[in-house]
């Protein structure tokens, strides 16, 4: 019942390096998406969640965009960037944006500042977004991250959307952290494109049908994933899993996206890659220290930089 | 202890009309600003909760308030309008533009994606969009409103903010909704520009130093409320508080922003001013019938536009 696209397996929400003037780092993002995809990813998320996606400005992500499209070195179709906001106007902005630069998908939040809006509501902010987009190679995956978005897809709502935009609302990035929703969407909606949130749910879904993770840890440990993802019916699966689910825990008793930042920063020796927008702040040097030994003793864990050069 | 500025009063967040094209309706909002001026306003607060401010586009913010603006019959020094965003670049973007236009401060939420952001994160927002603005004539009013935003300002991040930008970070308005909040602030930082969230709070808010109330249902029942804070130090004071009181229970029994624009399309005979943009849906028929009849009844309630024309 596996479904087969374009993005199925290993996706990256793709960390965003900023420059000395504050603004996006385009020739540290550019090198850092290549890297990715040379680790294994099977597709790239810029502009989620840990992309601190949503403290870059329109313009911003647009340009950025741009920047890694107009080098040629990678797919867009490979692309499935971050186009929901608040804003009904700006989430067809940047849908219409990323659909002309040719990007394989876009992956939607739900308008997340009004709390507890009617499933109406959120049904026709997705219908006039797919609307006045009005583009026939556009795809929509829904991310549903409610623990930080508050406001969620539903059961009901998702299967609204998939019954009248068939063609369109394709998949999904369930970030609830809840297997048992993962679990409920894969059951109910089989040949959605579901993608957990966290790679330790990788295993369980690839065996109800899930196509692959979309997961912040995948800018650290794309290849360990990956082959998860390449053997998952094989004999060592369940014991790859278990690594790669150790390796996730370890990283995420840390603050999340400061702890990613660090590590890159540290095995790139390039500091500067450490810096956040706020309201996100960087780790101390000695909180920074602590994630990177912690994580080299307990799993080996290092990068290696080589590989993509 | 009442600080005295340009803003110290009623001010409206001003519902945004929209047109059959599904953007904002600039005349009909020209219209409804005049308006409420006339009903006894001492400022406006365009783009905020009520204003659905959040599910306008960037453009779409800074046009309407280029519109009224151009207009020439309003002082921009009365406008207040919200430019906090979850995005630092943004935020900045339209906070210098509602300085450029002579708006005489800006009601900034915090970034509102991340949740349980640091103190010091908040901080550095603020301390960029300021430094980042770099106008002297900037006046920022902190927008606290945690039961919508999730994030919000503690007293230690407000008492940072203050001490750091004295004669920028001047004011608060405290959606909060806990009065014991709004008594911590007003007690804490005398000569702060305070107002409640709601015109419950506008009486016992004056008798303790604050500067007036900013609240949704000034679109609809201004005048009474200016009247409360012009007779408030009068023998009457109570019994005026407890009308409007009265009428806010009543209204805020509906969902605030559909029954809001349901009376004005009302009293207007202007069905259009009804339309909200997604996520939020209008009242159906009966259940704008029912606000409309709820009011009139127990509260005499009934709007008159003909004061303006």
């Amino acid at each position: 019942m596996q479904k087969k696209s374009q993005f199925s397996g290993v996706i990256a929400p793709v960390l965003t390096p900023f420059g000395e003037d504050g603004g996006p780092d385009a020739e540290r993002f550019v090198e850092h998406c290549q890297w990715l995809m040379a680790e294994g990813c099977t597709g790239l998320a810029p502009f989620g969640t840990t992309s601190e996606g949503n403290s870059l400005g329109l313009d911003e992500r647009m340009e950025l965009l741009e920047e890694l499209v107009d080098t040629g070195e990678l797919d867009p179709a490979k692309l499935m960037p971050g186009t929901g906001t608040c804003s009904l106007a700006d989430a067809i902005v940047l849908t219409k944006h990323a659909v002309e630069l040719g990007c394989g998908g876009v992956l939607m939040l739900p308008p997340f500042y009004y709390k507890a809006p009617s499933e109406d509501g959120l049904f026709r902010f997705f219908a006039e977004t797919i609307e006045e987009v009005g583009d026939d190679r556009l795809k929509v995956y829904l991310y549903h991250i409610p623990p930080v978005a508050q406001v969620g897809f539903s059961l009901p709502l998702i299967g609204r959307l998939i019954k009248e935009f068939p063609n369109v609302v394709v998949g999904l990035k369930d970030s609830s952290g809840d297997w048992s929703n993962t679990a409920a969407i894969l059951a109910t909606y089989p040949g959605f494109e579901v993608f957990p949130g966290s790679e330790i749910f990788l295993l369980d879904g690839l065996r109800k049908g899930a196509a692959g993770c979309i997961s912040a840890t995948c800018n650290v440990s794309a290849a360990a994933i990956r082959h998860v993802y390449d053997n998952w019916q094989g004999p060592e699966a369940d014991k790859l899993q278990a690594d790669i689910t150790a390796l996730r825990k370890a990283i995420q008793a840390f603050p999340m996206i400061p702890a990613l930042k660090a590590l890159i920063a540290h095995y790139r020796q390039d500091p500067g890659w450490a810096k956040l927008r706020p309201p996100f702040v960087g780790l101390s040097m000695a909180e920074a220290d602590k994630v990177i030994r912690t994580l080299a003793d307990a799993h080996g864990f290092k990068l290696n930089f080589a590989k993509a050069a």
